[in-house]
């Protein structure tokens, strides 16, 4: 089992644009605020991690693992069309794995959704009731 | 160890826009005829695969072994910035995992490749270079 790191902190920039759901063995979960997508970030916590190749391979086991179990879920609950799932980080350096359930005539549909449409905020109950369920469904508990 | 179908077809459309480099255990590699980025495809051999979910977890495991492996050379032989690694599909419903390597100042830094720039075909000489370096950096033969 990985040990993430104890001294993991979140960057900034996600925390400014996410909401925290839990923490699953090796990543932090984070939901997008921005009700287009139904839009999910998964976080490693260790440190000094910016690529998928910089986890040694028992943690990429794991991200993997834990990619799989987050997209079930996500499409599951969303009833997409099509699960999107990229690690980019062009601009936020700490690694991060986007999943997103995309649906035919989304804000960005076909395209991605990454600078396709500006992003709008949820409803507060809305995002309470997204990331209650989420939670459920991955037996997480708030962080 | 996963077990590729033997009667796997590659969509059209990636057949048109990639030269081939070899087959890994799971998956073909391809190479993305854009001289704008070094850009690679991951498509594992099995038929009616679109998301990763679709794929049991012993396949999973080896793509994530595979996309390990591609990114270390293709980072090795770009001598890259960031990798981008993504898994889309909203458009070509056939599987395929995106591996670039992204430096700044490309054509679409520090943006997404998708839609960005037109495709620049390589050379004939530049693409036939690129191709045995991959080959001889994976020990993959011509497909």
């Amino acid at each position: 089992m990985p040990n993430p790191s104890e001294d993991f902190t979140l960057d900034p920039q996600l925390a400014r644009d996410t909401m925290p759901v839990g923490d699953l063995p090796l990543c932090r979960v984070l939901l997008i605020n921005d009700a287009n997508y139904r839009w999910l970030l998964l976080v490693p916590r260790r440190r000094g991690v910016s690529e998928i190749i910089d986890l040694d391979a028992p943690a990429r086991a794991q991200l993997m693992t834990e990619i799989a179990s987050v997209s079930r879920v996500l499409k599951e609950l969303s009833g997409c069309d099509k699960l999107n799932v990229a690690a980019l980080g062009n601009v936020v350096e700490q690694l991060h794995v986007h999943i997103i359930a995309r649906s035919r005539g989304d804000a960005a549909w076909p395209k991605p959704v990454w600078g396709a449409a500006p992003a709008k905020a949820y409803e507060k109950a809305q995002i309470d009731r997204m990331i209650d369920a989420l939670r459920q469904a991955l037996t997480l508990k708030p962080v």
